[in-house]
């Protein structure tokens, strides 16, 4: 481990220690002293970020790429709301999620306290740093942040930022770390950091959350990985599906909750497809189908095996005729990343059926798949959205950033093989 | 991946799809139809096992490890009868863990789901076998299990029996899965089969843990390795004191809540010290201690950074004189594993700053470290203690093995960038 990755999550991990105990009002000052100090120096970000977008271009970035990584006045000033936000929002911290006296008389607690050091990976724009950061620095985290090298000029001038603004806080400065360096080793280092990393949250594509499930030491948490899917189920009001359909794919196309496959039941193909088509068609949507799609339209591109194993996160949708809703479940099983995944149907049985057999973080009935987020849930804020079943599914807001601890609580309560026994203090006169 | 190895995985796969929607009664069911069949066929049991019995003791295995592996009759009655109080805890699968009505009309629960697929890597007796498969098909799990290769005779029967006897009931028989062969190579496939295997719960001392944390790229659950502490603080009622010490660490010796260090504040060593040295001595406990203990008595062994870390599961403890409670607390976050440390104190203000600063899975005030105990906390039973942050920490029960799912249902909630639109159809008439 190199000398400055370690001085660096020492830091944090000394930070995490002095954070965690602080009770909302100090963290609630820190967040606000991070956004007022973040709008001040805005001159400051954006002529870093001017050296990272100059990079970008001269190394011929797509013009896509480029608009992410971009910070102006305007953009920050969004990005201090955003904290100021977290900072509004309530602290799970010492919440008590179970408890109450045992029949012996002890009384047990189960509290929510801060998960430690939380270390993110992530690709996307500089504006992850200051998010991640206050999210974690919320739920009393300390955070090593390691983000794209792409940004790092205006991720290390965020950084330098938001420390020298908690330095006249209570809450301490090493809380929020920059992964020193840009090297892949860097990444490396943060992924083995068991001891010192308490959990992991890489936040980007399939490859990127493959190569850190495989390489990590620290437990992970998977984020956003969403092939989503629409199934229309024969008693489907197809009117309604048609519309749900259109949203999920088409009302923005790049997000994880966006649908990269639909199905549709064989007994309404006939009447269905044909509509459906149109109505992708006029959005701009190009079909991926297979055979029995491919029969209803010109336009349809065959799809394989990849078609429906992909998350387009584009205007390009799968589509398969299924002869029942097993068929549609056993699909989205086989090729689903176990994200958000809907049906279309006016059948209270059907619903059931489908509710309980598709294994994934989130099904919708009746309703679009892009309301998995943490923001329609009303979670006020969200780090992520995790696919994987351990510690948190789905969107993960302040609460899922925590751990637990067990309270008890006695009068010298003894354990025997009898049972319980309080001390008298007479066996310890002898 | 070895072609044995992947039948087993496959087939609890499938099972963990077929038993997941499964209600409470038919699991309930079979839990009762395994208990039935261990009794009816213990003496084939007890045959296989006095074979794994013969060879540990021609291998020279000492007279403990041998009676832990030991069933006979009797014991095998005791492991079916505690399958029959599995059957009787409730069932967590489908409890609505949150859950509302959105402003935008959209209906939202988060319900307990099962996991999937668990795999189970033990040391243990052979009893851990059924145990663990029970708590498992419980809360809607398929089990793949990879056992000591000691007990192999004895767990390839247990399956055996166990996946007959539910072959007459609506959980399919492959629910449970022992991994085949003994070799080396297939825990190692247990911990990389991702995307086949959901959770690997360890059960063992530390260097199995570490080893399949280093390894596993299949999400883990940390358990079992206990540290704990005894910190007597300035304000501590000695006699509690003294009766604390010796339930926590004399009373049982060789499980993981044992207190395996104790901590003194100087305010009170000299009052306290000899008292503790004297009853500790009278249970047989030897004493490991730092200068200032080993000034109060002769039989004081001197200790070293190594008896600090140690778990010693033996009539053994650590001890040091601090100078602080936050002293105290430094210590066990330098020295502890994160399993439960306790308080003696009268002082309100001291037992707050202890339960705040100790980062543990449990934290005791005037307790012995004993009850940390998914049977003491009431939870019916126990698949082991977490000692890691996430998704469980403490004892695990029933609820622990599961994860959650988000359903939501509307009548045709489309997402849109000015907040949600009911679709009525109409846009689909185009």
């Amino acid at each position: 481990m190199s000398e400055d990755f370690l001085k660096a999550a020492m830091a944090a991990k000394e930070a995490a220690a002095e954070l965690a105990p602080l009770p909302r009002a100090p963290k609630d000052a820190a967040l606000r002293a991070i956004a007022d100090a973040l709008v001040a120096r805005s001159a400051e970000i954006v002529e870093a970020n001017a050296l990272d977008v100059r990079r970008a271009e001269e190394s011929g970035t797509s013009a896509y790429m480029i608009d992410r990584l971009r910070l102006d006045e305007a953009r920050v000033r969004a990005v201090a709301d955003a904290v100021r936000q977290v900072a509004d929002l309530p602290d799970p911290v010492g919440e008590v999620i179970r408890g109450g006296t045992l029949p012996n008389g002890l009384e047990l607690r189960q509290l929510r306290v801060p998960l430690g050091v939380i270390g993110i990976i992530y690709e996307g724009r500089p504006n992850v740093t200051v998010d991640a950061a206050a999210l974690c620095l919320k739920s009393g985290n300390a955070t090593l942040l390691r983000g794209s090298s792409s940004a790092y000029e205006s991720n290390t001038v965020l950084v330098r930022i938001m420390q020298e603004a908690l330095a006249d806080t209570e809450v301490p400065a090493g809380a929020v770390q920059l992964v020193p360096g840009q090297t892949r080793e860097s990444v490396k280092e943060l992924m083995r950091a068991r001891g010192l990393v308490d959990v992991l949250i890489p936040r980007g594509g399939a490859s990127l959350i493959n190569s850190v499930v495989e390489e990590a030491t620290v437990p992970v948490i998977e984020t956003g990985v969403g092939n989503c899917h629409v199934y229309v189920d024969a008693d489907a009001d197809q009117d309604l599906a048609i519309e749900i359909l259109v949203n999920a794919k088409a009302q923005r196309p790049s997000v994880c909750n966006a649908a990269e496959t639909f199905l549709v039941h064989a007994a309404v193909a006939d009447a269905f497809v044909p509509r459906a088509l149109a109505a992708l068609a006029a959005q701009g949507v190009t079909v991926h189908g297979d055979a029995r799609i491919a029969a209803y339209g010109d336009d349809v591109v065959p799809a394989g095996e990849d078609d429906f194993l992909a998350e387009y996160l584009s205007l390009d949708i799968a589509a398969a005729v299924v002869d029942s809703l097993e068929d549609a479940v056993a699909h989205i099983r086989k090729y689903g990343s176990g994200h958000t995944d809907a049906i279309v149907t006016r059948s209270v049985g059907a619903s059931r059926r489908f509710v309980a057999l598709v294994d994934s973080a989130a099904v919708a009935v009746n309703a679009s798949t892009r309301f998995t987020d943490g923001g329609e849930f009303g979670f006020g804020a969200e780090i992520g959205i995790s696919t994987q079943k351990l510690h948190a599914r789905g969107p993960m807001g302040l609460p899922e950033l925590t751990s637990t601890k067990w309270v008890y609580t006695g009068e010298g309560h003894l354990r025997t093989a009898s049972g319980t026994v309080i001390a008298s203090g007479e066996a310890a006169g002898a």
